[in-house]
């Protein structure tokens, strides 16, 4: 399976280059699954809820999702993509997924980072994985089984756990990382949960208000034995794609006594 | 506060020469805190149930946990070592920690290790918090609360995480590693509960029957914002006294915004 990831700087509310200049770096690569960054089509720094609303986009209805259908249409991929999603009054920091039938699913970020707190009401849908197919190299189609978390979940070890505890053979990670730890700590995700993560950060500096945030890059592909794959530049734009098998992930079994699911004790746990 | 950990190779079986060498080095340095390794009186590679009973000890009468206590008294210190211990007809692998006024806590390992299986019983008590004392640089007496886990346990989130829902300050962490990882993992860990961590690891390589086992040294001492304050080399034997004040383990908040521990979305986990 073809898994790509871009990592991109977003111009601040402007939705519609954000979303041609993603496309047109996926048009130049073949994938099965891509990832974006966090909130790629609007940028990230919000000033003020409003503001939020005005960028935030019905999912799917909205034209960052629907021009995302397209091109999982006509390039045969799906495509997990970080966007303001407007739900009624609430907005969600949310990521879709979307594939060559329509539109898949939406995921809202349960633990919101700082500011987010202002603008986004946090995710109220539970944690899920979606089954996605890929042309086996022999002929035939393969699944793959996705779930999705945005930026900070990751450092709250259960976002990565319910994930694979769900059955998830890759995790899509769109980010917006101004943290520094995070993509050695998806090391440790992986390891311990015995999955992929693909995240998916910006680059750039970003100025809004009294706050300048600078996005760390080094968006990175991780694999299920915890060895990066792939890791991109930190002030670079960048697209990459990697061939993964994602049964690499199924087997939890670490050596002929351990098992990484089953050897949990649960009942001695918080 | 002076935390102290001892990296050293165990002789297998030579329980006296063992605990002699451990105690000798700790005697060259003052802490108010020990961590030794895992086992470290024993060795680790049993090759039989019979011949772990045999080497297991009742805790805490046995001889390595009253020759803890001694140094404990002598030096006023406390220590948190890893011995086999013998339960009736039972052996864990197991952690003492003993203080000035004598045994306070025993810990056994909920996640064995590969062929750990075969000799020992998993842990059947809960994870737990100690409240251990210490001088204050100012006069009196400060309090650090502490909490044992043995070696594998690291790869599960959910031991780390309990310990800190539990509210340790300090994780102490008796080791035989012999997989690379968990000395970057054990960055993530502190960073995620905002926890100390010292990991005392064991050197050398140890031949029983058929397996022969590498361990991997590098011990560890880990800030609660994932700086490593000391790692060990990977082949000789050490010895590290660091001061760190355990109350920077208090305050989960990590900016306006986010707490580590309330800002759990504990309903959407499995």
């Amino acid at each position: 399976m073809k898994v790509g990831i871009v990592q991109i700087d977003s111009a601040f509310g402007e939705i519609q280059k954000n979303v041609e200049k993603a496309l047109s770096h996926m048009a130049s690569h073949a994938a099965d699954l891509w990832v974006l960054p966090e909130l790629f089509n609007t940028g990230y720094q919000f000033i003020s809820k409003e503001e939020a609303a005005k960028l935030a986009e019905a999912v799917p209805e909205g034209p960052t999702t629907q021009a995302l259908i397209r091109e999982a249409k006509r390039a045969k991929t799906h495509i997990v993509a970080g966007i303001a999603e407007r739900s009624g009054r609430k907005i969600y920091n949310a990521s879709v997924l979307v594939g060559p039938k329509g539109f898949i699913a939406v995921y809202r970020k349960l633990h919101l980072f700082y500011e987010e707190k202002r603008w986004f009401t946090p995710g109220n849908l539970p944690f899920k994985i979606e089954n996605i197919s890929y042309p086996s190299p022999k002929g035939g189609r393969m699944t793959a089984r996705i779930g999705m978390m945005i930026c900070f979940d990751w450092i709250f070890p259960e976002s990565a756990r319910s994930l694979a505890l769900l059955g998830a053979d890759i995790l899509c990670h769109p980010s917006n990382l101004v943290l520094t730890h995070c993509p050695d700590a998806m090391v440790t995700r992986c390891l311990e949960n015995r999955v992929f993560a693909l995240t998916a950060n910006r680059v750039g500096t970003e100025t809004r208000g009294k706050e300048k945030l600078t996005y760390i890059g080094k968006s990175q592909i991780t694999s299920p034995r915890g060895q990066v794959l792939y890791r991109a530049a930190e002030k670079k734009e960048a697209v990459w794609v990697q061939e993964i098998d994602p049964k690499e992930a199924r087997n939890k079994q670490i050596n002929a006594y351990n098992n990484l699911l089953t050897d949990r004790k649960t009942r001695f746990y918080r």
